[in-house]
């Protein structure tokens, strides 16, 4: 395992949920905000999976990113291993869309909290943009960073639609 | 971790999962299957569960029924860590009226198999005759148990239907 | 609007949501966080809810739980007005038992996220436990307690299940 | 905020709502109403939200068409803050189709209406008609116009399908 | 067929629509709009429902609110015969709780509006509101009451969720 | 309307709907069986619903075959209108794959029956065989035409599936 | 099996399934046609249901009207072992309220049709008076019952709704 | 019928199964556990069907595999006629995806069990797994095989998502 002194970890089934995932990257580095993207499978690598959820606090990191797909076990598996705030992403699947990966993640029983984002990339990019605000709660800095981010989200909103040329 | 002869485990999320997976229990028991049923979360014990999936051929069990409701990993973790076949049983949720937990239970990905059987009392009768089924393969003694009980099944259905009286 | 000093702001759609957020406020007293809970519909009281979202961080709140039922507008509105985290519970509707309340607060679009948990009860829980995880971030104190009330929540798991008497 | 003298306002969440949205427009060019089409997204830019709506009937507007996806808050938002009438497009949404879409519109609760009409296109056009069925109560020559517009429609319809060529 | 001067009519398929619809008659009561319920049912009566939507506006009606549940074609088939406003309410179905009935009333092809609201007696609340609002775009005393109304609505929200004495 | 010897009348909300009933079409030709393909549409030409199914069983046609998607209100309403059996094809919708179509069509209430097929062409073809097999009842050639066309699908089947070349 | 000169056969898969098929008995008893109410479970007696179907046309059998719930697997079963026509009815489902059921039956594969009514005791009515109509056919005088049925059905419409006293 | 030495049958309803089912034939390839896959139709070769199923056992199959779409009755109807485990593959349909196929296969009744893997390829690999782990419980070398593969699965997890070259 890979030592890191990121503050967020992505972690993902597969390597088929890295075009999906990588915009949670993306958003993270756009907001100036270290991470750190692994493959674990809960199922196909629980060994992995206990590693990597028991160390996670004790890695550094403080925010938990996972995606999965189907029966996506990954986001609650991790959340049962570590007292660090968790965040899924419903990964869509091919024959139903991402509504068994919605459900898998966000029914969770009282005592584990997942907190789920949307289906697919926007879930991905908002799994991160949750980091940031949980991450900005105690560093200024990014604060003010992320206030940007948003600012200038709202300002790129045009005033009316405009037709395809 | 109890020491245990029995061929079937029958293992739930919580003790709110009994009154649906009893059913399991009481159909090994009319056909003579030793059984030994365990409560393991996989949210709020997920030590047991290793410890109990990592050691159940080791314990002398060949088959594993796993009731479990909601975002409903404990068949899916089970059978990602041992080689013995996994029957789940998508117990009925709150809510969503177990559509969680049959999704949660039955879309894994390629690689770790979970036999899937309904939604609430049936797919717990139904795991138990299909365990039954699998050690009949090797236990002809068991094999004329299960017949005689699935002659018995269609002995009794009526000819006719009767009005209450 | 009350000025608090609270760290977590429950806010619901209206009193009948109060049976299943409730839950939420007593999970976070059972941890020692200091909670407001207040009615602000964003159909009925749009401008209390503006008012409340765009002055939270100033009022000293830093973590929003906002649970609503069927077409549910309000954590997603209180999250596009604050940078401060927001989780979502899907209250439990009467037609469609929460699945109109789930989909309208999980399928945000990208930039601003809720991070939903799961219909009713549970998800009321673990809003308050992942609130609590996020706030452990940089208060060793919770994290201690915290992390007894998760070892706590282990221990009371039952080693097999109880017919009842 | 454009000063305007259109009867029909169309609001959409973002650009990528407009090709379904303009059916809308297209419609009601169709049939001599003036409309005005502006972006404005209940969550990145709350605040153009607020303006539009509680301003909406000094502008001039009699009624309001909002079309939105996923999460779609903006007919529900508008509506909480304006007398007018509120008619809900939701538009097709990746993941899941509109369903999300759908019922993040239609299921408001009691107090606050949204008329909803189908997801996409059909949407689109019949919430055109329905602002012109509303308006042509005080506006005799659209009342006709309407009329035949409808007559027509019926008389397109061929006796027999024809084959491809 | 009665002759009335009412300007709203309430439609609905079967008697056991009424315990919802009625919900639509107290609301309209509530704030002085003329109205007038009756039972048409597309699939039994037939002929009344061709003589009711063709015959609506010469009878003097503004707005239709129609309720069905089911394969819920009364709305739809009222608009089809009728330039007038056509609102529909979705009445929960027994085995598919609204689900049927929301389809078959939103989902309808372009050329023929039908603006749904919600299932159930908040649908039929807001069907009433939404007629209101229609009204009151040429009745300026209408409109005063639908904005008291609206005004007390909000006022009515408590600031603090209530413990049941 | 034009008069007709044939004895099945298949029906449809659009031209759209053709390339899916055509397949009811080639099905009936492959049995021998007169029918007349006509577009009637439940919303745009109502009146020519109504002629049509008051008229059909004078008309000569003995089952009527009715395709619609979305809200699919033709087949009920025709079938609230004739005495005929009334056989009825969801047609696959844009945004909700014929989930709309199918509940629309198959959850008719107590007294107005329709016999509902799959949806899609599957559909078709089987309205064309259920019609054959009403038709059968009293006509012996048919009959034996119908039980050779099963035989002979039944043929057709191969007994071992085979690769692609 | 019983020798009958019954036109209508009504099957079910269980006793459980009496409650509403009995409506569909009830229906045909009031229209003096003649049927035979038999239990055949397609999984408990596979026997007796190839015996039946198999047997249905010679022992004189005109219409199977066939109802289960869950993977009801009935009507589809016996559609394909005899080319009397057969009408479905989805029993209503415990955990998932006939969705399974109505799945079922209706999705049948091209080749062998099942015409299927709705779920529940309404489906149960229906299948009966689409017997009815198949079988008024080739029956005039059957044909005036039913069309008196009907009448009498439309008759029995109240024309407005009735407070409960 | 064929006579076979082989451990499992692969049955599925038509060629078109076979692109799905060809993944299981393939995984048990790979396994070295010898099987065979037949095209057995339930609605259009029944009495191919009776034939398999009651005779697999003595053929000699110890596990049957089947694979069915839509209204799926083929592992049902095989699983009521012997006493083999059968394993259930929901191969996704057209229109609803293989939510038909699923709920067609995993709902069955209390009495008879098939045990349901997920929608489409997965299930198919699965199923093969599954099966493979039945039959290792009674072959050591089939288990080392088993065990394995799993091993080389787990190893062939990458440690950090790639790029797309």
């Amino acid at each position: 395992m890979a030592e890191t002194r990121a503050e967020v970890a992505i972690i993902m089934g597969s390597q088929s949920d890295w075009p999906t995932m990588r915009h949670a990257a993306d958003t993270l580095e756009a907001l100036g905000i270290s991470h750190d993207a692994r493959i674990i499978s809960a199922h196909r690598t629980p060994d992995r999976l206990v590693a990597f959820a028991k160390g996670a606090r004790a890695e550094g990191f403080k925010v938990i990113i996972a995606g999965a797909g189907g029966a996506a076990h990954l986001p609650g598996m991790a959340a049962s291993m570590t007292p660090l705030p968790v965040f899924g992403v419903p990964v869509q699947s091919k024959a139903l869309s991402g509504q068994d990966s919605l459900l898998s993640i966000v029914q969770m029983p009282a005592g584990i909290p997942v907190g789920t984002l949307a289906i697919g990339r926007s879930g991905a990019i908002n799994a991160a943009l949750l980091a940031a605000a949980v991450l900005a709660l105690s560093d200024p800095e990014l604060a003010k960073r992320l206030d940007a981010w948003r600012a200038e989200q709202s300002a790129k909103v045009a005033e009316r639609p405009q037709d395809e040329a």
